[in-house]
C-alpha cells in the first residue's frame, strides 16, 4: 500500500499494444493496493511528426503555437491509456498539464514548473482512481499552454511525486536501469543497483539518456526516491531492490560506500556544439559581455574555457546544445563585432566524455589515469572540465566509441 | 471593416499547404480591415486516425477519454494555422475550446454549448489579433474536455458569431454553396444564391452535408447571418452576394419570394437506420414507454410512425442515426420484453429522400407530384413524414440515386 508515481516514456507507449501492456502493469500495482499516478510521454514518433508539420510551415514556428501543437502528443497518450485502464475495470481519469494545473513560467518550449495543484489529484486518489497525467506540459499564469522542453515528462513525474509526497517515483524506460556506460557502445557495461543522487545528476547532465537532469535535480531538491527500471520486465514485488537502479540520497553515508568503485560510470554526450570567439580584447567583464547575451537568448551554456593570448587578447570557448548552435552563433557574431573580436568559430563535430564517481573526491590520480588512457589511444583532448565527482573532456566526434571503451576498461567497470 | 467569423472544415485544412492557403485568405480580409475570428476542424483524416487508435484499444472507449483524444485533432490545426498567420506578419493566437471557455454540458461526444466567454476574444480583437479557435470542442463545468459531436465545428463558429454579434459567419467548405441537390448524384443540380433559414434547416436535417443542423438552428436562434462558400475560390470583395449561398432570415419577406420555385432542393440522408417494434399491446402511453428509454440513452430519434394493427396491438417504427442502431436495438429489445411485444427489427439499408421548399406551404399537389414521380419509377415508399416546408420518404438504399434524380427532374430544378 504505497503511493507510487510511474512515468512511461515514448517507447513504452509507442503503440496501442504497448499502451495495453502498460495498463496491465499498472493493474498489478493496483491489485496489490497501491495508489498510482501515471505520467506519460507522447507515443514515440508522434512528437517528430508534429515537429515536421510545424516545420513545413515555418523553420522558426511561433513558440506559443509550437507548444499548443506539441502538447497534443501526450494528450493522445493519456486518453488511450485511460481507455485501456477503464476497459480493464480500473477507474482512470486523464488530465492534461493544464487540467491538473501544472503551473509553469511563460518560457515557451522550455518552461519551468512553479507549482502543482494537488487538490484534484487527492480527490481522485481518495476515490480509488488511477490518475493519468500528460507529461512535458503545463500552463502559465495567463492560461497559455507551455511545454517543459527536452525530457520534460521525467520532470513532470518527479514534480508530481514531490507535490504528493509519493513513496517512490518510478521512471520506466527501454533499459532496465543505469549502467556503467551505454551498453551499445561498451557491451561489457554493467547495471548499477544504486547510484547516488549526485552521481546520477552528473550522468544525466553528461548525456546519459536514462534520466533528464532536471528531473534528477527536482528529485534531489525534494528528496523524491527515484527508481529507473524497464517497462519490458515483469515487476518484481518480492524483492523490489532488485528492480532497476535506485537513486539514493544518503547524505552522510559515505562510509557505507567504502567498498564502492572509485568511478561509477562513463557518460557521454553527442548533443553539444562548441563555440569559440578568438582575439577578444582582454578587459574586466569580458566573460559577462560574451555570455550575458547568450543567456538572455535562453540558451544554456555547459563548459566554459578562457585562454589568455600573448597579444593582450583572449580566446573564449564554450559549449551549448547542438540545437542551439545556430542561434548562439548569431548572438556571438554580434557580440564579436561590438567587442572588436577577431573571429567566431562554431563546431558541432564534438562529443563530451566524462567519468563520474563520488569515490573520486578523496582519491588522487584519477585524472591522470584518464588522460593517460586517452593519450595511449592517440585521442586528442580539446577541452577539460572538472567537478568534485566528474571529469569531462571534449574530443572529436570520431573518437566517441574508442574513448568510452578505453575509459570503461581503464577503470575496471566491466567486472 | 466588419467582424467576420470564418470556419474552415477538415478538407480546407487537410494539408499544411492548404493551411497556408487559408492563412493567405484570412490575410486578404485583414488587409481590408476586417476583424477575423477563425474556427477550424481537424485536418481531414486526423479524426479517423484518432478513432482507429481508440478502437484498437476498445470498441466502446470511455466517453470522457474519447473526447480528450479527439480534441487533439483541432488543437493541431489551430497551432499550425496560427504559425502560418504569424509567419505572414498577422499576429494570431490559437485557443482550444477550454481556453476560450466554451462552456458545454457534460454529455461527452455530443455536448451542447451553454455559454461562450467573450472577454478574452474581445481583448485580442482590440489588439488587432486574429483569433484561431478549435472547433468541435468545449469544456464542462468541472473542467472536463467535451466534444460537440458530428459537425460540431460549424456550431462552434455560429455560437462564437452569436456571442460576438459578428456581422457574418462564413462557413468555408469544399463546395461553393448550397445546391438544389448533391451534384454528385444529379449533375444538373444548380447553386442557390439564397435560401431561407427554414429551408436550410430542413436541408441540413435531411442530410445535406453542407451545414450541420445544429449550426443552422443556432444561427436561426440568434439571427446570425450565415454564408456557405468554397475555400478554393478567390474571395469576391466587389460583389459579396455573388459568393456562395446566403442563408436569409426574412421573417415576413414571403412576398419577395413570389417568383421562387416551389421546391428549393432535394435532400437525402444515408445515415439513418430504421427500427420497428411489432405487436405492442396498444394502451395509453405506449409511445412514451417505447421512445422514453431511447431518449434516456441520448439517442436522437428522427421519423416516427405508428400503425394500429387489427388484433389490438400496434406496430411502431422510427429512425435513428445509423451509428446508434446497435445501441437503440439493445434498448428496444429490453422494452419489447417489458411490454410483451412480439418482435424488434432493425434495418440500416434505407435512405431518406426529401423535397424542401418554403413555397410548398401554400401549394397543393406537391405531395402527389412527388409520390407519382417515384411510383412511375417503381420506387416503393416505406415511411412518409411531412412538415410545412418538406416532405420526406424512406426508401430502400438501392433507390437513392434514381429517386433523387427523378425528383430533381419532376420539380424542374435543373434550370
Amino acid at each position: 500500500m504505497a503511493l507510487i508515481v510511474q512515468k512511461f516514456g515514448g517507447t513504452s507507449v509507442g503503440t496501442t499494444e504497448r499502451i495495453e501492456n502498460v495498463a496491465d502493469r499498472i493493474g498489478l500495482f493496483r491489485d496489490r493496493g497501491d495508489d498510482i499516478v501515471v505520467v506519460v510521454s507522447a507515443m514515440s514518433g508522434e512528437t517528430n511528426r508534429l515537429i515536421s508539420l510545424a516545420q513545413s510551415i515555418s523553420q522558426k514556428p511561433n513558440e506559443r503555437e509550437f507548444d499548443v501543437l506539441l502538447s497534443t502528443g501526450e494528450q493522445v497518450t493519456i486518453a488511450l491509456l485511460s481507455m485501456a485502464l477503464n476497459k480493464r475495470g480500473y477507474e482512470a481519469r486523464s488530465y492534461t498539464g493544464s487540467q491538473v494545473h501544472i503551473l509553469t513560467d511563460s518560457a515557451h518550449n522550455k518552461a519551468r514548473i512553479l507549482d502543482i495543484e494537488e487538490k484534484n489529484l487527492r480527490t481522485d486518489l481518495d476515490k480509488g482512481r488511477v490518475i493519468v497525467v500528460a507529461g512535458f506540459q503545463g500552463v502559465d499564469e495567463d492560461g497559455n499552454i507551455t511545454t517543459l522542453g527536452r525530457g520534460g515528462s521525467d520532470t513532470t513525474a518527479v514534480a508530481i511525486a514531490a507535490a504528493l509526497k509519493a513513496d517512490e517515483c518510478q521512471i520506466y524506460t527501454d533499459v532496465d536501469g543505469v549502467y556503467t556506460t551505454d551498453p551499445r557502445v561498451v557491451p561489457e557495461a554493467t547495471r548499477l543497483e544504486k547510484i547516488t543522487f549526485e552521481e546520477m545528476l552528473e550522468m544525466a547532465s553528461l548525456g546519459s539518456k536514462v534520466l533528464q537532469i532536471r528531473a534528477v535535480e527536482f528529485a534531489g531538491k525534494y528528496s523524491v526516491p527515484l527508481r529507473v527500471l524497464s517497462s519490458f520486465d515483469e515487476p518484481n514485488f518480492d524483492d523490489e531492490g532488485a528492480n532497476g537502479t535506485l537513486i539514493t540520497f544518503e547524505q552522510d553515508g559515505e562510509e557505507s560506500e567504502m567498498e564502492q568503485a572509485l568511478i561509477s560510470g562513463i557518460a557521454f554526450n553527442r548533443d553539444e556544439a562548441k563555440l569559440t570567439i578568438l582575439g577578444v580584447p582582454d578587459e574586466p567583464g569580458v566573460a559577462y559581455k560574451i555570455l550575458g547575451p547568450i543567456g538572455d537568448s535562453n540558451i544554456e551554456i555547459d563548459m566554459i574555457i578562457q585562454n589568455i593570448g600573448a597579444d593582450g587578447t583572449t580566446d573564449f570557448t564554450f559549449t551549448v546544445h547542438r540545437n542551439d548552435l545556430e542561434a548562439a552563433q548569431e548572438v556571438l557574431t554580434n557580440t564579436a563585432q561590438e567587442l572588436g573580436a577577431r573571429e567566431v568559430i562554431g563546431d558541432d563535430k564534438i562529443v563530451k566524455i566524462s567519468i563520474v564517481g563520488v569515490g573520486m573526491r578523496s582519491h588522487a590520480g584519477i585524472a591522470s589515469t584518464m588522460f593517460k588512457a586517452l593519450a595511449e589511444e592517440g585521442i586528442n583532448i580539446n577541452m577539460i572540465s572538472t567537478s568534485e565527482i566528474k571529469i569531462s573532456v571534449v574530443v572529436d566526434e570520431k573518437y566517441l566509441e574508442l574513448g568510452v571503451r578505453t575509459l570503461h576498461a581503464a577503470f575496471d567497470l566491466a567486472e
